[in-house]
């Protein structure tokens, strides 16, 4: 199946036109504690496993879609307050993704979109940007989807948006159909207010490979790769009860071998992956010997070589001391 | 079974007193291009697979083997010149090893080891220094034990020792029985002039975890264990066809490739074990960068943060210039 038919699948009987002038929408970014890394149907962007993640409240994308006035040449697309050229990258997917609902092939989208995470803060923006996407253009054509519906939707533009509908804790579920229409976020009732997130920004170059050429070359050649899905699905289960205990201990190193376990896999791709920069060990080192004396404090990390701490509000100025440059988000504030 | 009991039975019907005053003997150290991570039995040093390596020549351990002055109270050890307490770990080790086959109970060794490995090389010397005791005792005793005797007699010391009776390409097979008796290193015929290997010294900080200890936690705990076994047999056979051919780059990217999935799965252990340094990842980006400039060296890395290079003479040079302060060995020279 192709994304255009699994929309048209979402949308069977909703209205195709616009409803109102224009919608305006917002999405949090969020950070998985157990990571999504692996397609099973890229076109649809299916996952092997399930995930599990936090979302990060005040920091995510605002976006407002309007139709484009009649004649435009080309969608037209505003980042942070600037126009982007229809050949930036942010740009082609944004109209890669309104192709899947385009009223008609000369319809044209005015899209007006504002990243509220520090650029500095090495979270990745396109979870937030496609979930508010898929909620503006619900609101723009008066769609009214459900929000499993709205998770797909955004799905389609980036698999980690399917995770970025709601706040607090939120998980993917895989899904078994082909369709995919099984596989959508929920979100936690469990709310933990003295959780923090603090994001260390260790080097803000590229990445030597991007997410969705880095999951193909895994799922392809890892040889570890099988052992994923169930693993997944274990930290999860163990995520569930961290949750519901409020145990830091527990959701801290968790979510730790997660990512190292994730991480593992991109090693032992071939050939590698490897997103680790000295500077990051010398983080991870500096995390590991904060703990072993007595400070309660694990990382994760994502596709980059970027840490993100996870630790309680009564840590907070420890952490500070330590990481004196980290960002730190209060996702239940 | 016990190790006792695997002596006994390598040694049935051979003498079991010495049948000359002293024994002197030598073996070479090694490094595995397909490792050894993992035991199948801890008592035996029985793999859960095979492991293919290079053993370094002149690089090794020099032992003389003779039985103690009457009276001695414990096995007199020395080491590169030096009297070592008998609670030394070396020492508790020699004589753990001699208990295997001591003719009395308080029967005493003297045992005097050199290593020619500089000990800045970053060279494992048990491999060579177990090696060099079977065959030590070998010839003490006059066993005459056939090559694969030997061979397992030095496994029971240190797993890797078994792979350094032999010069050049040596493989390792795992075995199947439960005895160990089909456990053994045999040597490759293939002999391969131009090929160098360089240490790379990167930090001589004792290892956060101990090989030991390390392979107990990969085969209880990691999730990607179970795919190691295949995985290394798959590499080895790769190997043989790289030997075969002379190709240096397939060699290589088989041994790098092998050496990070290993770390992968240390790294995917639960708690993790990681040995990389932020040295570590700038030695093996430099080498990434020169590789992509043209320069055909890989590297591989045991259990520690250094890495070992591997190139032929013809790029030697080059590595010495990117490298200055690496060891370079010619295993065939």
């Amino acid at each position: 199946m192709t994304a255009r038919e699994a929309v048209e699948t979402l949308l069977a009987g909703r209205p195709r036109t616009p409803a109102v002038p224009f919608a305006e929408s917002y999405a949090p970014a969020n950070i998985a504690l157990a990571k999504y890394w692996g397609k099973r149907d890229e076109a649809l962007n299916l996952p092997t496993a399930s995930s599990l993640s936090i979302s990060l409240g005040d920091l995510g994308s605002h976006v407002r879609l309007a139709p484009a006035p009649e004649g435009a040449p080309t969608d037209t697309i505003t980042l942070n307050g600037a126009p982007l050229s229809p050949d930036t990258p942010f740009a082609r997917r944004a109209s890669a993704y309104f192709d899947l609902f385009r009223p008609s092939p000369s319809f044209r989208f005015d899209l007006q979109a504002r990243n509220t995470i520090p650029t500095a803060a090495g979270f990745a923006s396109s979870a937030s940007g496609f979930a508010a996407l898929a909620k503006a253009a619900d609101a723009l054509f008066g769609w009214n989807l459900p929000r499993q519906s709205l998770s797909i939707l955004a799905r389609l533009g980036s698999g980690s948006a399917a995770r970025s509908l709601a706040d607090g804790f939120v998980e993917w579920h895989a899904g078994e159909r082909s369709d995919g229409m099984d596989s959508f976020a929920t979100p936690l009732p469990d709310r933990w207010p003295a959780l923090r997130i603090g994001a260390c920004v260790l080097s803000s170059a590229e990445k030597p490979v991007g997410s969705r050429d880095g999951m193909r070359r895994s799922v392809r050649t890892c040889p570890f790769y099988s052992s994923w899905p169930d693993l997944v699905a274990r930290d999860i289960a163990t995520l569930h009860d961290a949750i519901a205990a409020r145990d830091i201990a527990l959701l801290g190193a968790t979510a730790e071998s997660n990512c190292l376990a994730m991480h593992s896999l991109m090693m032992a791709t071939r050939p590698p992956i490897l997103y680790f920069l000295p500077e990051t060990l010398t983080a991870i080192r500096a995390v590991w010997a904060a703990r072993a004396d007595g400070l309660p404090v694990w990382f994760t990390m994502d596709a980059g070589p970027n840490l993100k701490l996870l630790f309680e509000s009564s840590s907070e100025s420890s952490v500070r001391a330590l990481f004196p440059t980290a960002t730190i988000v209060s996702p239940f504030a």
